[in-house]
């Protein structure tokens, strides 16, 4: 993921876009990218939803989505400096102890 | 990566929260969460958006919701079987020829 | 906005369309037109956002995303049987004692 | 409508917010209100989204998210300067051509 960061950030770079690549800008890029996966659900029924690798096309669209939000959410971890792997680590132990196993 | 997707699923299952993780409420989930990283920059200047974790307790907010994000495109991934790191593979691959460097 | 409300109801009901309008739905639809009208804003400085009007092509666009927000939330507002301009007026009355002027 | 778009307007000059309502920061927060709406349903299944008034508390949140949605709606419109019924009247008669009843 180190790498794949690293790779979007000269992405940036090379074609001079940083200067877009603030932080608000990015988690408003960020919150389009997740809306186009919620697109894909949002008329489907619960079981159909759970369906939708199944068509090639569908699987692919939902793939490609994935990938925008995921380069959307590691830039902007790039820009402001935060592990988001380390986060997410901190978070599940937090939500281990407020939500224990009854 | 790989060690927090399983350790979500995990968690998942020890509270036989499974029920509700449908691919369509995950992708809602995961933009709602994106919306509440929107909603820590929606009255900011870019520069004070730039400058948003130089404030201990914004920036614990941020990595917080960082954290929200990844988890729920990790579970996303997890019942839809997508491979998040190959899906950010391949779509850099394929921009980096869409947007040639000039 | 009652005639309207109106319209968008029997649009729904000649196409059999109500199956897919639940509030779950209708919710998600409606936050997907949201994120499309910040979709046109992402990349903007502020001042670049408030001349989104001047260019005829954005101005159609705009007031297009604009639509399909009301258009969704009527469509709520239908199926949940709420009097958004009453729910409105009522939020305004609370928050002008929420935010006393100074 | 435009008693309320009224109201919102002189409600932000004496508070001298606008200085933060530029059109990307309306419809940043226009879809912060909209994710905030499909939070509550997110665990929901379809039929218990259908009953979400039954319930006072849920019902009032609903009715308030609803709200403001349709504020910030109404702020965007007054800074853009879009006549927001219009606009969805344009919309449905062009749906209308778009989706004939078969």
């Amino acid at each position: 993921m180190a790498g794949l960061q690293r790779r979007l950030a000269e992405f940036a770079v090379a074609r001079n876009w940083q200067q877009y690549h603030t932080p608000k800008n990015l988690a408003a890029a960020l919150s389009v990218e997740a809306s186009e996966l919620v697109e894909i659900f949002q008329w489907l029924t619960p079981e159909e939803s759970a369906a939708v690798m199944d068509d090639p096309e569908s699987a692919h669209r939902v793939t490609d989505e994935v990938a925008d939000v995921l380069a959307y959410l590691l830039q902007l971890c790039e820009v402001l400096g935060i592990d988001a792997l380390a986060a997410l680590d901190a978070k599940i132990e937090r939500n281990e102890r407020r939500f224990p196993i009854t």
